[in-house]
């Protein structure tokens, strides 16, 4: 897949403070004329190109205002960790509720929704599954991209807002440990995925998983290649110097046993 | 399956004063020695062998003392209906989220869960489905359920608490229309799946379809005969009063064409 | 499954001369007012509820006459054994197609078509089949039903005419050998299973296998139970007699190895 | 089903001075002419329609002679419980190849093999599972038992020699735990199914689980339906009084968790 | 890959007057001594290493004449796009049935069918199909293919004869619309598909979906491995260009939600 | 995947004289410190890196010497063609049973075992298979080494002893014949894929066939991408000299037919 085109007048990212949020900043310019940023607190400034929406994604008519006019969402938005269920509610379940009702309302008809690999986390590190696996959400934040998942199907079948679910493994400058090489996703590639979902002429309701073209991995992008992602990094290259700094996986440890590691060990909160 | 057996101590059943609720409150004190009842508000006196514990389900502390002292747990608490999302969003996610906090807490290790068919019901009437197919929800309604078959898998995988998710189909004294014909449950059969769910010596993690031995049916129980159920009623008795009382369906309403009936078609509120 | 119900005004029933046709001439009486028969030659008088409209399967004309005004269409007509191309293709490919293009002219909305074991009939009698399995098919004759079943998908996938596929076994009032204790279906099963195709709320396009409730058999109906097929007979009160008139098969013939018998040897003409 | 017939004029029963041997030793009489009965060791008088072959199922010269002659065999023989590796290679590995050579060599084309539901120990209790899912054996007797299967599959596809690999579950008077209420298969049943095996036209190579027709069960037998076994009887009038003596299991012992039992404990020896 | 070998004496194009047949009939050559062309009609001279021998494929003797001599067909005659079924009648069924009938007689073992991505048009832009997905034809074209698969699936059970139904998608120059950028096959690739199931040592019957190694693709051919086709060219590199020149799919309308495009909305004749 | 990394302080290789024994011998060193070699006879002098422990497979105190003190296994060791059964008996079932009894005994917690293609070589050439298809060994070399599959399955599901089993191809320094086209795994593939399987974080219980990166193939790998083997070289270069020198498959002959090849027909001994 070569360079993006600017597929998109004006698109959304929310999240886009945090971390992959800061990562797609830039590199999604070249998929629209216009990004509109928006996270929850001020971050600064709009620069060329961008402008600048906040809004509290538990609140309704600032997520309307946020989604009024954008031709499609890049949804990074919300909690991205394992925390009490409150703020998950709030952030992860109440607000992906706004974000798809204020879709409809503005004739939104095309999301990218950062789901979670949490939501498959307990299938062990030695099975690969496939987007069709039953859910098996290790923690509470699994649970609600779960939820997320299942509202985009809804709206997709009753409304037909289409929605790529992008189930991210570990999206960082570079793999932390031995897991990670089989989770990673650069941020270029990271952004290959998304600029995809955003330009392929028809995309369904989608479930991907999101990892670079490692040689160890769990997941099978099989049933999405409508979607067109095509890789072009890889953990390998970092595979030796991980395997220098970190010790070999205790197998009677629950992190090392199951696809969401340590998060499946995490909370309760 | 014989009569089922005192298999329990105290059990408790939320929702008792709805439909279902009230057509199980007699049939399951076989199954116990004491039947604690609880729906949100006031709903009459306790019989002999009952004891009655109102909560409302969003109010965890009440929801922990509902929990408190019981071996199991039959949830048909919460809304039944596509509705609004606030009301869904307080009874039916985060009132099964205190649910389950408080049989972690309390140690409760075997939950019958109420979901619905609604969770599948924008698949096709001429398909026919088992427990892994992926969700597809007709609603608000039956995301929030999928969201309960999802965290109650989450309680199982990280804290072994056993739950059979029943997606009950159309369970009343006798079928109303033709839909009714394939997705109907009498109350007796109703009875004798969570019967079987309570007593079954292992439940795991289980999705069971709700309904009778109807001839025309929609879904496959195949994965979960380690349930032990076994339906001794059908629909087929009420067929030809059914034929003549309503006309033949048009397959240019989705209410026709899809599982979950009119529930395809229903708000949004 | 009760007694069929008079779902129906007016019904085909095209083959009404041939062996089936006659058995379902007047067992068929009780699902419509009027019976309308047709086969290509004269084969006497209607009788009370019949009328008769003669045709040619392979003559569009006489073919649109015998749709005009009929609301759902039993298609046994054509050939029904191995045979040279040339009549097969007049018959069952010619004339299955004058049939579709005809009820899709006058609306005609439902049809059970009469197909064959034979579709798949290269498969082994130790293997059990379902609906999705590819085609196989043991002749000439078989690769015509399996035209029709592509036919019939065709018409509804595009003009939404519904189509059961009934892969008829051996329908025969009692089985003839061995092979048959598999395939038997009874005259009065016949009739269930086209009854239920008739009146089944929503049939889509299905393909059934049409067997009695035989303790051999290599088939699997799982994906057609909302067509809501119960059969009655069996074929095993017959089978002491069929293995005293028979000697044991030759795992060395072909015959004896595939499902579909003698036909994986017929021809060619 | 019916009463089986005498479809063998003479048919060996290897194992016949065991608990399953002595529960056939009678009913299989029905099946031939002769019943050829062999042990390892004295076990009493042929009587009527018998007669006794004794032989050690490792000496190769002993099993020729036992199985020269006979139409078919049932195979019981061998080791049926956890043991020691010696005894389980001499008895169930080169004696189940001993006995396939005597068959290739004197041309018997059909053999009963008593496999286990111990080849697949390890699938859980609360899985359904059926006779494709690949083996997960739950000790040295399983993995022997495994082997079985896999010896006469070769020696059906490459000697033509038909084999029902048939997984016994637990096979009393009736069940003892809650465990047998879904493995238990009786004697009659037990019948049932070996007399199937021995007269369905083509057997092929199949693996059915032998259990009665219980309520609770793990098994599937859909992809084995040409062998055409009914089950008659069930553990569920055993229910209650095995409920009433027994406790109810405790997840945290594999025993409880793993569809063997208290066989994945077993050894080692 | 590398280059095609000359795997025949002499190989029998037909169809070599249209389309694909001109962009075949230069790089066959490389693949046979003796590159057969035929088409119903004169389309001029034979060059170096051609001959060519003109039939009807509706008629059996010129077929048959067509066909004497050949060691291998690569069969692309017929009608390509939906039509009348008067036409198809002849060219794509009768024509095929004369097609595999000659080749029998003369003993010709191996043949290449140009099937069609039309044989499963009715699938949806966002499923990926693989070959044993059953047909869902999207016209009488879409229908006529599926009878050549399912004649030579005959052929081959009956008579040995190998053919590979390569389900061609878009083979142009280059991909002429946001569709074809998931169908698209350009005629090198073509070529190469075609090589490899000329030239494998063991090609059995085969159903092959024939496209390049574009990003974006609808079809998975996992299952015909053995043919070993490996496609060098992409869509891909034309993809801004076609972006730029056409405008996004609007999904209310059939051609851009089913996989067959603009097919099925063709018709009727 | 780069150059191996020194994973393990002592590893063992059993049939280190054998022909693929003496392709690992060196390529090996690089995965370890100290390269411990063993076969049942003395084959000349340990070089530096290397140790020496002879050892007969069938003798269980020689293999507890030889397992003792290594870190890991991979074990080739044993009879790798088709033979008698006594001889396989001893080294192939009886060995590994005595291998991994020490390496229970000594704590080694991951083995790499050659299992063999020819586990599932009755399978045809037609057909794609992945690890998850029923053994269908083609003779008594083939049941050997799925009985070392099952084995290896029960002590990971019990004692937690990953093992790969690596269903090897054929494994030479070029491909002999046309079905090796398919088979051929070069050396450094076959170093790679063990590299792989010691290295990788999780292995659990896999099984993975051994095949270079060849365009036709017969295998699916798709189900052990946690191993993280990606293979480098290909058959490809060697096709056309293959070709040149070796004549068309007949279809006729079961070597040509089945996967196994020439396997198929060996023996009996």
């Amino acid at each position: 897949m070569k360079t993006p085109m600017k597929t998109h007048h004006r698109l959304l990212l929310t999240g886009a403070a945090g971390g992959l949020g800061s990562a797609l900043r830039d590199r999604l310019k070249v998929n629209c004329e216009t990004l509109r940023l928006s996270d929850k607190s001020s971050f600064g400034e709009a620069q060329a190109g961008e402008e600048i929406v906040l809004a509290d994604l538990a609140n309704a008519a600032e997520v309307d205002t946020m989604v009024a006019g954008v031709d499609a969402i890049v949804h990074l938005g919300g909690i991205s960790v394992e925390a009490a269920f409150e703020p998950i509610l709030q952030a992860n379940i109440l607000g992906v509720y706004n974000l798809y009702e204020a879709a409809r309302k503005h004739g939104v008809k095309r999301v990218v929704f950062a789901s979670s690999n949490h939501v498959t986390g307990f299938y062990k590190q030695s099975e690969t599954i496939h987007a069709d696996h039953p859910p098996r959400p290790d923690g509470l934040y699994g649970v609600s991209k779960a939820f997320g998942e299942d509202l985009s199907r809804f709206y997709f079948d009753r409304y037909g807002i289409e929605t790529a679910c992008v189930r991210i493994g570990s999206s960082f400058p570079e793999p932390k440990d031995r897991r990670m090489l089989a989770t990673w996703l650069s941020f270029d590639d990271l952004h290959r995925l998304v600029s995809a979902c955003l330009s392929t002429p028809v995309l369904g309701h989608s479930i991907v998983f999101g990892m670079s073209n490692n040689a160890v991995t769990w997941w099978d992008n099989s049933r999405a290649r409508h979607v067109g992602y095509v890789p072009q990094d890889s953990s390998d290259v970092f595979r030796e110097a991980v395997y220098a700094r970190t010790s070999a996986p205790d197998l009677n440890d629950p992190a090392a046993v199951y696809q969401g590691g340590a998060f499946v060990k995490a909370g309760p909160f």
